[in-house]
């Protein structure tokens, strides 16, 4: 594997983890008043949108990285509905 | 342009654009109580790091994108880091 194919993976390891400290925080004080629920439908829409490309592409980085973003973000999408 | 390139675009703007309620919601209420710290300084390391690699691989959708990205999600850390 070349570096510039473990930069991806590297990259998509921080995009996608990064969601991960927003659900347990949500997870943990049941508060998402400040969240923009804008935000979160928008942003499941577009990851949803990246893995079709990326796997068109066969770019499994970038694939791989928006699979686990998409659980997360949607996660965080249905916390936001659920808490308000 | 074909249609994959445009779904990349059309992604981008998805997943660039999402942040842009979130910041602006912030900047209305003043408030970040609910929104996590480590997730926007772990996102914006991630989200640089996208840049160099769709700039190495000349992947122009995913480039745009992740600049634009990197603007806000920066701004909501600054916004976090400033109001608490």
């Amino acid at each position: 594997m070349d570096w510039v194919t473990v930069m991806g993976y590297v990259a998509g390891a921080c995009t996608t983890s990064a969601f991960l400290p927003q659900a347990i925080k949500i997870v943990k004080t049941k508060h998402t008043k400040d969240i923009s629920l804008m935000m979160y439908s928008i942003l499941t829409t577009g990851v949803l949108l990246w893995c079709v490309y990326a796997l068109i592409n066969h770019d499994w980085p970038l694939a791989l990285a928006n699979a686990v973003t998409l659980f997360l973000a949607g996660w965080i999408l249905l916390l936001k509905v659920r808490y308000g």
